[in-house]
């Protein structure tokens, strides 16, 4: 297991790395496969979506908040029950197929780490099978 | 494939199912893998997410419940056209690595199924690799 | 890995490809395994859900355009930022496991390319280990 460490700045952000993700599966010397990629945290999730126009991850961020709103009566009593809730609905898990080294993404596509409840030092678990 | 049998109780409820799939992670006999955990049902789910305060799940279903009211002129003519949606936007499957033959999950995160239709009796697939 | 190409007629619109999914696995020639199901777009998804009521995926559809709006202020310049949110609640892959060459889904479920800016020819990549 891979495990790599990323610091988020805001409270809710969406942070690209797919390139830290495509050197797990560099450095696994295997060519063909398939890349699991898990969050472990309750409070962030994982995306795959547009890297090209941040404008796409800033719009997935503003439907999130909402959706999701602070302050709706939630009973959770760290205050945070909207970062919950938005981690169910983004998910915690991905699997991208790699081959010849290169993990195979849509042209579009990049993997983001979906903080909710930041700023926060966050890892992000690779298994390469 | 290892097939749990999970009972449930309530209409809407996360019913926390780690420990049954703990177990059938060790009955492999594996050390080191993915365990792909699947549910069968079009109207129920599965999630991660923190199982230290039950208000947590309780502030997912809550959420979902606004999101996806009852009695909004659905068309699906069985009446549960909410339980199906909820279904999609929380997703049917999930993986999680094991090391040591133990689940690698975060210190704070359990897996849930989640019933948007019952009480009945669902089943969870597990399948480990 | 083995690539889908399948069209869609409508700006939003489900297609079930169930059938494509299996004869993909059909032709691997393994028996036993779990079948990865990738969608390399960032304006459409995946989604596991009932096939037998075709209500059922309409109302999906109408859900998620009653939550994510269009006309709604976002930045992203294409004027399909609902098309990409939408994409990442639903999510872009699926696992389903299968033996003696069969999918193992649930009685009821089909699996589903969900257009969210059609129409299209959209790709499906398939990956059976």
């Amino acid at each position: 297991m891979n495990e790599l460490s990323v610091p988020t700045h805001r409270k809710t952000e969406f942070v690209e790395i797919t390139e830290l993700v495509q050197r797990a599966v560099a450095e696994s010397g295997l060519t063909d496969g398939i890349c699991f990629i898990y969050c472990p945290h309750t409070t962030a999730g994982l995306t795959i979506n547009e890297n090209a126009d941040p404008s796409v991850a800033f719009d997935i961020i503003t439907a999130l908040d909402s959706l999701v709103p602070q302050g709706r009566g939630w009973t959770h009593a760290e205050g945070n029950a909207p970062a919950h809730i938005k981690a169910s609905l983004i998910g915690n898990s991905l699997q991208v197929a790699f081959e010849q080294g290169r993990l195979r993404l849509g042209t579009w596509q990049g993997i983001f780490l979906c903080e909710f409840d930041g700023p926060r030092r966050r890892s992000v678990w690779i298994k390469i099978a």
